[in-house]
């Protein structure tokens, strides 16, 4: 307790070269070689490493820190009271080919957010706490925003232990292996409100000329895997009438996706992003095509109707009976509508920063979006250069990073004065 | 020389019990176990396996044997006077997943008329000749019909010799260490005409219901490798009126070459049988996408028209400058055109053996186009099941297999007589 009498709190501000050495140093563990960019792949060597630096970094602060059955590590700065924390937080694992911002900036920064707090002698009301969520990425373990999904009960700590990765490794195994199978039970300890600082991971606050996002929810995702069979022929000597061409079928997939999403408007958003022909080959029809659809939109009643189109498509294609199409779900998750007075509240503190704030949903998904679950959330974005992410040359210049920092600062600060 | 009178020519019929004893013979080496099927790839031990029992066969029929310096072999009746030969022949090598008739038919086809013709006391004007040429299907060594074209001065030997396998080993070098570098010279010597059955490789026969195939020539081929290049990015986040989707152009460019043909008419055809997406990830706009394009056509105006429609889209596409367009051709061949009386002398010879032959241009490469750069040539095709070829499960029905040997018989000795 500090009797001396609190600083103006609104005038307060991070240090960006604090939290620029943070980020940095652990981005230099798992750095990939001549790339800014990092890998540190879920329940790894580099994992642990970055986990223990960033455990250290809590301890320094004097938070409370604990390790739940997934690996979750909480840091909450220590209280008198038993007031529910407000919470913020993100992920430290990174893909193979990951950046240095996409998670650690949310961890980071709350950690700056609360070495702030502290130096400068406040009091919130409520704690404030700062997590780190295992296995984000889900580039190692299925599925992504694994450790916080089981944070939040939405799959059972047994399940979740025994999911193999695709080294053939388990969580369970890893956890007990790198030393981060903690004792605190899941589903963890529910916030007063949840709010995470990440990079926007696309081009739209960039293109517009905004430093901040007051993200107001995350799109819903809808995966489909199509398998079309025709029948492979040889290319010089098939003529075009006895043909079954499943590429051609997957063409038209492709262009259908494409102009389904267009014509739906934005923030409809549809990708073939990968396509396999069998046997592949320049002189030969192909046997069968597997490619997958992507479609994502806020409105779950949009994205229905976007799903139900491209079913009437591909029901269309097969009524020849020249070709067959097997589909399966690779994923589906019904858009996430964050708490409208923290997308107010995210938005009213950027504007009192001077910013100009962007109201805008997320196309990726987040750790924040599992929390929305269970309290109030809201998540702040800041810009990524020419929209890149998952790739070493992801970028988010200082001067972002800083605002973005700060505009968490006091979102929580105004969160944690809340009864 | 026989002094009793020659039967009657018309009634002359190979011995199909021999000719399939032949086939069975030289598909149990490299026979792919499990399957009908053959893996002798060109200048390998399997290769040199199936060119020794070959050779031995055309030894026991008394043939005068030479090898060239690429590896060719001929086998020719041994004659009084230096008239050109009528040559028939075709290739004993196969692809790595290949069929046992595929080239191999036209080889033993080819020994068993002279077979049949001297057991019959017959002495043509001309003599037979039977031939296998090296590396037809270009599977091992770059390009096919390599032999051929060596044996017609299409490449000079020394060129040839260097040329270097997918497994890095050299034309040159492999002869030698199988014992098939020759000693007769390259280019060869020009028979009289020459004429191969084969396997049609494709559906149209067997779909038409006929049992022969005259063959008029061979497809001019236009083989075109596009990369195209967008912006990678995450599917997710971007909104569609930001994309430089290279996946949306390749399906553009595959439903173009699609649509081109059928438009065009047969017997254009056009296919897309290779496509690369980079990263070909379901969640990622690709960076990236490489497709192949296969453009084919008995006259070489209208693949020249196709040609220039194809780069009139590719140019439109680059035009609004989101999307760099890179081409490579990969092949080039102009159509070769057989010469009207040997394909009108094959139909003949169909007809009068009670078949209905189906004047057909051929969709694949074959020696006889070599061939036909030097003198009068021809093709014979057979019927393929379901159009299946370059794999095992390639079939013929052994009377058609029988039928075929029967035409190619008649039309030899027909152009034997020839001055």
């Amino acid at each position: 307790m500090n009797p001396s009498p609190e600083p103006d709190r609104s005038a307060l501000r991070v240090n960006p070269d604090r939290l620029m050495e943070r980020l940095d140093a652990l981005a230099r563990i798992g750095a990939i070689s001549g790339t800014a960019g990092c890998a540190r792949l879920a329940l790894t060597d580099e994992d642990r490493a970055g986990r223990d630096l960033v455990v250290t970094w809590m301890r320094d602060l004097g938070l409370d820190v604990t390790v739940d059955g997934i690996g979750n590590v909480t840091g909450v700065m220590p209280s008198a009271g038993d007031a529910a924390p407000v919470m913020t937080g993100s992920h430290i694992d990174t893909v193979a080919t990951g950046g240095r911002y996409d998670g650690n900036l949310g961890v980071l920064a709350g950690l700056e957010v609360i070495e702030t707090v502290r130096t400068a002698g406040i009091e919130p009301k409520r704690p404030l706490a700062v997590g780190f969520f295992t296995d984000e990425e889900g580039a190692r373990f299925p599925p992504d925003m694994l450790g916080s999904l089981v944070y939040v009960g939405g799959l059972g700590l047994e399940d979740a232990l025994q999911i193999e990765g695709i080294d053939g490794a388990v969580v369970g195994d890893e956890l007990d292996r790198i030393g981060y199978r903690g004792i605190e039970p899941c589903p963890g300890a529910v916030p007063h409100a949840f709010i995470e600082l990440h990079i926007e991971q696309g081009p739209v606050l960039e293109a517009e000329g905004r430093h901040i996002g007051a993200v107001t929810g995350v799109q819903g995702i809808s995966w489909t895997s199509i398998t079309i069979t025709g029948q492979s022929n040889h290319a010089g000597t098939t003529p075009m009438s006895m043909r079954r061409d499943p590429a051609v079928a997957a063409a038209r997939i492709t262009t259908f996706v494409h102009d389904l999403a267009n014509e739906l408007g934005h923030p409809q958003v549809g990708t073939v992003g990968k396509i396999d022909l069998r046997p592949n080959l320049v002189n030969v029809v192909p046997q069968s095509a597997t490619m997958t659809v992507d479609l994502r939109n806020t409105d779950d009643a949009t994205l229905q109707d976007a799903e139900r189109r491209l079913r009437q498509l591909l029901d269309e294609m097969t009524a020849p009976g020249d070709l067959s199409i097997d589909t399966t779900t690779l994923a589906r998750f019904e858009p996430v509508v964050f708490d409208p007075a923290v997308v107010d509240l995210v938005a009213a503190v950027a504007e009192s920063h001077g910013h100009d704030p962007l109201r805008i949903p997320s196309g990726a998904g987040h750790d924040a979006q599992m929390l929305a679950r269970v309290c109030r959330t809201g998540m702040i974005f800041v810009p990524s250069h020419d929209g890149l992410s998952h790739n070493p040359a992801e970028h988010t210049d200082p001067d972002d990073l800083e605002a973005g920092a700060n505009v968490l600062l006091h979102t929580m600060l105004h969160l944690a004065e809340e009864d």
